[in-house]
């Protein structure tokens, strides 16, 4: 079987290595020059625009789309003039699947499949396989099961057809609201470990402990071991976190359908709370207890 | 009538004030000199001991405790033995109310009376009068309603005997607990309305507004107002909020009563935020996504 | 002044009362005929149609809406082609403020000018007064000083132009996610002390205390301590707590601003939560439980 | 090596099986007959009275509690008069880190050494091994490393000393907080998956995809796709989820050590929140909203 990959970055890159290496013949495209370089050293073959893509590959094609989610819309537009009916186009980023629905239906309008694949398993994928969650027509899904089969973990596992177009991509949003939240939770408690002097816990030892039998083991926890591993005190981190679009969306998606998720909720704020500075909340917080109560006001340096 | 007051610190100096002014006689006692003095030139009499202020006062006694919650311990311990059976101790401090239970206790050995006594209010009780929650036994209560008359913004309203010893002290503690969850409900309204760049809204102006005929009007409104029309930016205000124990205990007997008190609670944390430095969370946090995304971390400088 | 009221539901009928009390003299319409009788017998001229509305008010006309804010869009395009250049809109109702700067906008193309009002204080407003927050041009909002001045507490105060067109809403949004936080805050605070047998506590007692020299005074414990009076244990109300959107816009929109904003977001989440029948998130809990702990199950009945 | 296990339940069953199986000498009291029984007849030796176990263990003895919390107090109380100098307590439940520290003294007293073992795993450690960590002096739990090795899932790995006595139940108790966040994150996301009704999710098969290569793959995760698999609408079973003290207690650190752990408190009140029949605060909500707006209030059964 074959495949263009639109977008080498990091995520792009290593998916095309994965599919190349499970037998399945890869052409990439990505605009940058540097991204075809790094991608055509490992052995793939690379073209320098989305023309020559499309006629690198053998009809029906299949294009997995690996582009930040804000270029889409862009990329599809360039790229539908250039299909032909009975293409597929897999959009394997993190798009929001209410964006997915409609352009599933731009492609319709010119009989090109569109198959949303929510796409984890970050740098690790490569060597571990991807978790493939997978929304779309029943016939057009079966038919691209060898490139799923590659991608994931093993041929018949970590992979799977959820629902119609939209249905992947929600999946993945859903993981990673809980991701969020199984992260918070992790992090919570190292802090509390962290702060608990009078014990002097080792935290990377903690953390390694909990690997083996208890009820918190995860890959998060391997890797938060990793983490504490290298650096016990996380010397040199900001404190400081981003966030992605899916949490948000989680959030929202959740309050429209009046399903309360408050952890999930929290563990966003918290991201948003990180990145403040001089947060106006807490400076309303100490102006009002020095109204009321006379409390004496901490000046800032400002 | 007459009272002791001991601990003449900002509430303790007002509130002798007060009962002077209404017609209470008031003999203040502080270890330190210059709150005697300050207090002293307001008219009230002071003493400079226990004993004095023990001598000073016509029996039964009634001693009045505005100390702060730690040292109430102590000052029992010196006070009780110079008490006669039939004096009455009022503690009209922020103690939790399991300890004044135990106090009473420790009173009636003593055949000492105790009541205890929530005052809310802060530096505005003085010139609007005090809310006071009263817990002690009904016959007790009664004898020093004078004081309470005096105290509270009007004869007939603003204190109330709410039940047993502990019951004035527990509702102080509840009362403090809707203050945290009111209080940070608005400074995260303003925050919003100062974050929406695109309005540029007039903070003062809009909670001036609001203090005329809206759902949200309320007396930490009236305080937000002035605070804002004084510093609309909050310049020099560092966002850091301190707590006192009410919102601690109230979170706890929160859970210990089995009763669900997200946003009490969730107020109390926020307080804990606002004083975290290089948060062990956050760090945390960003060392997950490092792990599993290779997303960028941001380095501190430290 | 004249004005045109459309809408007279609860706060429109009582709006063109309170207008009309104050010397404005009004015109209702409302597609109800019960709701068009009501009013007429309270002295207010009514009306049957939208054209006849028009046609009985002086240009340039002033037309203020009082409808739910699923139908303001249907009556603006109703309205519209029946006015002329130089007429005013005014939604007075709880719109969200960006459909309010595209409605504007719309209104501009007709050379119609629009005026965003938000308006606090329930049912409660045609005697004390609404609070009013106004966004539009400064010119138009001027013209229209003698409405805003009869309909708020006084002519001098409870109604300011906050800013251009969308910040009136905007600013009424905010007020009641405040409102949501506050709302909790007591709630929890009252479930506090009701939980809390031992003292056998009076709240209809304590929310009365509260009302006169506390810190957490304020009209909705007005409101409190007159529901805890009429109906001590809040009998044959059932624990279950509409929102309308105006909770749900002010999370979205502090997610968006990245304002964390915990006490007004779980505020909303626990309403959504009242009306949870048979929480799946529990379910799922209690099966995880059993599936490592082997931890009984309940059973439920259905 | 030889061990005494006091308590057969569900635990101390099991653990004594593995201990067994891993070469270490059991001898278990229990006071109840049908669990001495069961135990028996898996081929671990089994005494009716504490008497009886002391006297069938060699000096110095090892003695293993595997009971209620709220009985360890009781236990030792009858243990320890019956024990020498040299002898060794381990206490293997789920005990609070700070009654572990002071049962450390009582045991002192009698020259017996003490040592806290936070036990994770549930009803799979029999098969899988324990996650154990403890607390205690290094000579103390050196000597016991064959216990250790036989009950973790490897003699290498999944046990560890993380510090002085307490060290155990302390990183235990927030392993149990950590794991109250993970449960609710996971418990949201299935129920917003399940709310989506549009895409007719088969969360059995979600969850069965997410073990394999995603990030939130976990052992919880595993568990989870077991129970949805046998019970996909989770029918038959009661959104009412209990809580352990080890919950409580983290929140409760958490606060006491000035560090913020939204999530994992959250996820605690949200069990509190699950067991609530007829919410006084939700009705205090509904009542408020009914005062202010003439928001019909929705009537109760009772």
């Amino acid at each position: 079987m074959e495949l263009g990959m639109i977008g080498l970055g990091r995520m792009g890159a290593n998916m095309a290595q994965r599919l190349q290496g499970g037998g399945i013949r890869v052409t990439g495209f990505d605009p940058g020059e540097q991204a075809r370089a790094q991608v055509g050293a490992k052995g793939v073959a690379v073209v320098a625009s989305l023309q020559a893509l499309v006629q690198a590959l053998p009809a029906p094609r299949v294009l997995w789309l690996m582009v930040p989610s804000k270029v889409v819309d862009a990329t599809l537009e360039a790229l539908l003039p250039l299909l032909s009916p009975g293409d597929v186009v897999v959009d394997g980023g993190n798009s929001w699947y209410r964006e997915s629905q409609q352009r599933a239906g731009r492609c319709a309008a010119h009989q090109v499949d569109f198959v949303d694949c929510g796409t984890s398993g970050g740098v690790w994928g490569l060597q571990e396989g991807y978790c493939l969650m997978i929304g779309g027509e029943q016939a057009v899904v079966s038919g691209l099961s060898p490139l799923f089969q590659a991608l994931a973990p093993a041929a018949d596992r970590g992979w799977a057809h959820v629902g119609p177009v939209g249905a992947g991509h929600f999946s993945k949003m859903v993981h990673n609201g809980i991701e969020y939240g199984m992260m918070q939770a992790y992090a919570e408690g190292f802090a509390l470990l962290e702060k608990k002097a009078e014990f002097a816990l080792d935290l990377a030892q903690i953390a390694e402990v909990w690997r083996h039998g208890s009820v918190v083991r995860s890959w998060l926890l391997d890797l938060s071991a990793d983490a504490l591993r290298q650096n016990p005190a996380l010397d040199g981190i900001a404190p400081y976190v981003e966030d992605s679009g899916e949490g948000r969306w989680t959030v929202s998606e959740a309050i429209d359908l009046d399903v309360p998720a408050p952890v999930i909720t929290l563990s966003l704020l918290e991201r948003l709370r990180s990145r403040e500075d001089n947060s106006f909340t807490d400076r309303m917080l100490a102006a009002m207890r020095n109204e009321f109560g006379g409390h004496a006001i901490k000046r800032s340096d400002g």
